[in-house]
């Protein structure tokens, strides 16, 4: 079995952005990833990429992988299901095999937060989704809600104005979003925020007809909907790291210095998954290219 | 006087990217830079910006400078003369007035590092270069020498090929360059590294015709050349941030954080002013816009 220098577990920008760096360090590199592209795939309008001033998530991430293969790294579409220490390497096992490398970077990303009320599983697909880019196309003409009121609750909704006549916003405290994308949803004349108000039900027959709220909404409890996206947050894929001893915060992302190292030595980490506070496609490349640095440099040493 | 949200001192990458972040975040903002673009625009082949598998340093600032414009900053190409605190702002001085702001973002970069060797004053832009980019382009079919030891020296070698018939590689030590990089050298016929020598003289009578190294090569301690390229670092440019209290390394570069602050309340770093280890223009860029988002959110926090 090949030893490789790297595995990076993750197939978005912030993995692929690592990849590339350490092609261009010459490790011997193998991305394992479920699906490419990440959660970016999931955005159709990226405009904060310093130097492009409009594109969509799926066109990014594909330029970023294709650069990552300019320089002989392997990919493997495949889910790890599980990764343990040996000696001083690492296995990661698939379905596939088991790998072993020297080095580990975790780009795992984060998975939706679901609202955990009633009717919102059986619904899944029928009126309830968790992405506005996949399944908004289905709402032309309709009446639909985002439930959130961070930042890319707002985004979702303004990219739901493209098909759906209303899109209400229900906010359990406010709906805060970036000064920019505040003014575009105080300009449209299809949006409408409902701040301070919690969603108990999702009800329908076949398909979503309704939602029950906590508080009456011009006169009743009972908003009738065609749709809702969830919009209320993440949870970090750090599962696997936390099983090889990998330190996390309160909120289960992994935790990194400013080189990208973790706790355990040989271990890195970046992009969504991480500690970072100011999450961006940015922010987790930059980090991507530090723990391909870092991950460089600890072979170096141990030469 | 209108007092701005954001003064942001540099014009590199690591500053438009903070300033393109900074627009979108609707923070009244000024960049003030002697120059625009940084020392970026003296790189003529950058291939590790994640997603652009080829570019040069021109190009790739400009795109960067062009994407913060759209965000409505202000840019005032001056050079900062002074900084000071002034209550809880602080006052940004140029040949052309004083502005006030409340928050301040260091991206002042680098200055080239000389060799402090007899003859390289005398012959500045006579034969001494610290630009491969900028003055390669006079020795077609010459004689020329590249003086130092890091990645950037190879690199400038690698380029000075394109015009040069012959490089030397003069490096105190040895040369170290990236493994790609490493094997571009190793493949060159016309680059010859000489290790483990230290010049010590640059002479000639109007032009550079030749250096005194500190051990014989090839049996005598002179070498004809027709010019040398001298690329053994750079220096912080954080004089500035220095007389507001901002804390420095001992190699002098500003003291950050993981958000970009720096010891002193308001006051951001980005970029290779930083302490960064490995500075690459996608992490500099990263910090502009963790810069950019500190800035806001202490503002906000102000309010």
């Amino acid at each position: 079995m090949a030893i490789y220098d790297l595995i990076i577990i993750g197939g978005g920008s912030s993995a692929f952005s690592a990849a590339m760096y350490a092609g261009r360090l010459k490790l011997k590199t193998l991305v394992i990833c479920e699906k490419r592209g990440g959660t970016l795939v999931l955005t159709n309008d990226i405009s904060n990429w310093p130097g492009i001033k409009k594109t969509d998530g799926l066109t990014l991430t594909k330029q970023i992988e294709d650069h990552a293969l300019e320089y002989g790294i392997e990919v493997m579409d495949k889910k790890v299901t599980s990764a343990k220490k040996s000696g001083e390497h690492f296995l990661v096992s698939t379905d596939d095999g088991r790998f072993e490398s020297k080095t580990l970077i975790f780009a795992t990303g984060t998975e939706v937060r679901k609202l955990g009320v009633k009717g919102e599983e059986e619904f899944t697909g029928k009126g309830v989704h968790f992405c506005a880019l996949c399944d908004g196309f289905f709402y032309k003409g309709k009446t639909i809600a985002v439930i959130g009121g961070s930042d890319s609750a707002a985004k979702e909704a303004l990219l739901l104005t493209q098909w759906a006549n209303k899109v209400y916003v229900i906010a359990r405290t406010t709906l805060h979003p970036e000064p920019v994308n505040a003014e575009r949803i105080k300009a449209s004349d299809k949006i409408e925020v409902i701040n301070g108000t919690t969603l108990r039900e999702v009800f329908g027959e076949k398909k979503v007809t309704g939602v029950v709220l906590d508080k009456p909404y011009t006169g009743s409890n009972r908003l009738a909907l065609d749709g809702i996206f969830v919009e209320i947050g993440r949870t970090a894929n750090s599962d696997l790291a936390k099983s090889l001893g990998v330190e996390l915060n309160q909120k289960g992302e992994i935790k990194i210095t400013r080189d990208s190292s973790t706790n355990v030595i040989g271990i890195y980490a970046a992009g969504d998954v991480t500690d970072t506070k100011f999450k961006q496609a940015i922010t987790g490349s930059a980090e991507g290219v530090h723990a391909a640095y870092s991950a460089y440099e600890f072979l170096n040493k141990k030469k």
